[in-house]
């Protein structure tokens, strides 16, 4: 994510923290300053926000060490002002697995809970009604409080929040993977809809988590409705049989008026007989502003492009550029190159596919 | 915009009033009942800010009014909860003309607030210290305090607001245009980090403000580089001359296969003779929605497709695309079809030009 630093290795995921949580930090300082006014109080109110937000790093290595059990990778685990982002590779497709990936999340910041229960029990802090009632009190407390709370909340069953993910699970059992998301995703924006109209009202905070929650659910749907329409798919229906090749001895001009004289926007470097490496637009921009026109095309330093068959399915395809990092695959049929393959025209794929389904509907 | 209703037509020029603006009018009427708990004060909300709004509104055909006189048409006003705004075409180009026009908006809420001086001093309303300090106070006297602010925000020299114009026209007396709006925006950022720390520690509403003037100075400057950089070019240089034309006599079916095969995205409709209308993908997807496979191109209502000489400057085509509503033109040279031009093709050549004056530099 753009603006955002490693902050940390823990079990092989990166914990990064985004530059505008650091906004929040300096803001709970400024609240507690303008109220105690005191360099102390302003301290704490800065380990106060940063340690709720340890207990939010942890919820998130429940989802992601839970998720490596069913072999699901998580890349690393962000943190934003409005919680914590694990961006696991996938969710486990297994119901019973993604609910298990989902209720581990909710479940430390119980655990959590119940160890600051023992905590204050132990060290014989009274506990009033009237700390009951507010969140005031000792820092144990408060933390015991608003764990409970995170908890909770999450268990809210609106997509894609962990309770959402829970109840998708659950009608999973009963229907096709791409009907329970579309049925989750719908209660999730009317969540988001509820809880942007409290967020008017109330709570200026709950009005960000209504447009998370809106985009998440929305992009979620749509997501998995692609991989719905893909799922018989393969490399050969999605693959551009017209397209020029750049040959390695090309000079950067000459793809330049390639570019210009067509639609076609990233190129397959090589010959007929062999593809090797992919130049996209933004490689071509970069190079033209480091080098001369007449380099030649070899001389940069181009992503590997990788060989498929036509029967590979799309979904593999998909997930073969994104660990490549490279837009492009070429196509091989008996041996020969039959095609390339970009993400541009998987999605025109999709396109077409949805809006004939619809009609036969 | 989307989400934005009509609400009336005044001098020829729509005002339209978008959908989070009604939101802000609640948030108001919300903010009176719970300070004062009567229905009474929750109408008296609403109402102070629908004619402040009002006097927004004003400030915006001050603007539009002005620039009317130099010949250009303002589509719309929009009224969004910070603040409104005027879609002009285009600013006039010569530096005083833009002056003026800029000048113009803040010059109507200091019109405002005269008139409501004076109103104030003829119906002998006392005006004390105290209520100069704090913006308590009849509801002319509060109108009038805000109408000066307004006046005197606007002129704050951030690009693009109002006092950033005024700014870029003067710097355009002494160096190019580009180059005033370079340096304009450069200053509207470094205001809009400034709003956005005050924003942060005094008003979320500043915070909001310094996110459209951070976007706003970034767009405008991009969209000023870019009409510097296609300054002399013409529609040859631009001109896809590799591209595939549909018949009116194909069916849809056949417009599917050609774009999965190759990269073009939209077909120019017609023979190499005469190329009458377009196809966009959009209008396919929803061709394939809403009709059979087997229909053929003719029986759709297409855009149609407008004809240039390849001599015409860019610029030129850029404002023709725009009063179409269509992103491709044909163009023609010695009176016979030498290509098309579409939005992504320019957008390609000022990719690779920028990047190659970059270089030069």
């Amino acid at each position: 994510m753009k603006w955002s630093w490693k902050l940390a290795r823990i079990a092989g995921i990166d914990v990064n923290i985004h530059a505008t949580f650091l906004l929040l930090v300096l803001w709970f300082a400024w609240i507690y300053w303008a109220n105690f006014g005191t360099v102390f109080a302003a301290i704490q109110g800065a380990v106060y926000i940063i340690t709720l937000f340890g207990c939010v790093v942890l919820h998130e290595f429940g989802h992601a060490l839970t998720a490596r059990r069913f072999g699901v990778v998580t890349k690393h685990i962000t943190l934003l002002p409005i919680g914590g982002v694990a961006a696991m590779e996938k969710m486990p497709e297994k119901p019973f697995e993604e609910m298990l990936v989902a209720v581990a999340g909710p479940a430390v910041n119980l655990v959590i809970a119940l160890l600051l229960w023992v905590w204050i029990h132990l060290t014989n802090t009274q506990i009033s009604a009237e700390l009951l009632m507010g969140i005031d009190g000792s820092f144990a407390f408060r933390l015991m409080v608003v764990n409970i709370f995170l908890a909770l909340f999450n268990l809210i069953p609106a997509f894609p929040m962990d309770g959402g993910r829970i109840l998708r699970a659950a009608l999973a059992t009963r229907m096709s993977h791409a009907a329970a998301t579309a049925k989750a995703a719908t209660i999730g924006q009317g969540f988001a809809i509820l809880f942007g109209i409290l967020g008017v009202f109330y709570n200026p905070f709950l009005l960000l988590i209504a447009i998370f929650l809106w985009l998440g659910a929305t992009a979620e749907n749509q997501m998995e409705q692609n991989r719905d329409v893909l799922e018989h798919m393969t490399a050969e229906q999605a693959m551009l049989t017209e397209f020029r090749i750049v040959s390695p001895d090309d000079v950067l001009s000459h793809a330049v008026e390639h570019t210009i004289a067509g639609s076609q926007k990233d190129f397959p470097v090589g010959s007929r007989h062999l593809l090797t490496h992919v130049l996209t637009q933004n490689q071509l921009v970069q190079a033209l502003h480091d080098h001369d026109r007449s380099t030649r095309i070899h001389e940069l330093d181009l992503p590997t492009l990788i060989t498929v068959d036509a029967s590979t399915p799309i979904k593999n395809l998909l997930d073969n550029m994104q660990s490549h990092h490279c837009n492009m695959v070429a196509v091989e049929k008996n041996g020969e190159l039959a095609g390339i393959v970009n993400l541009e025209n998987i999605m025109e794929l999709i396109r077409f596919s949805q809006a004939m389904q619809a009609r036969r509907r």
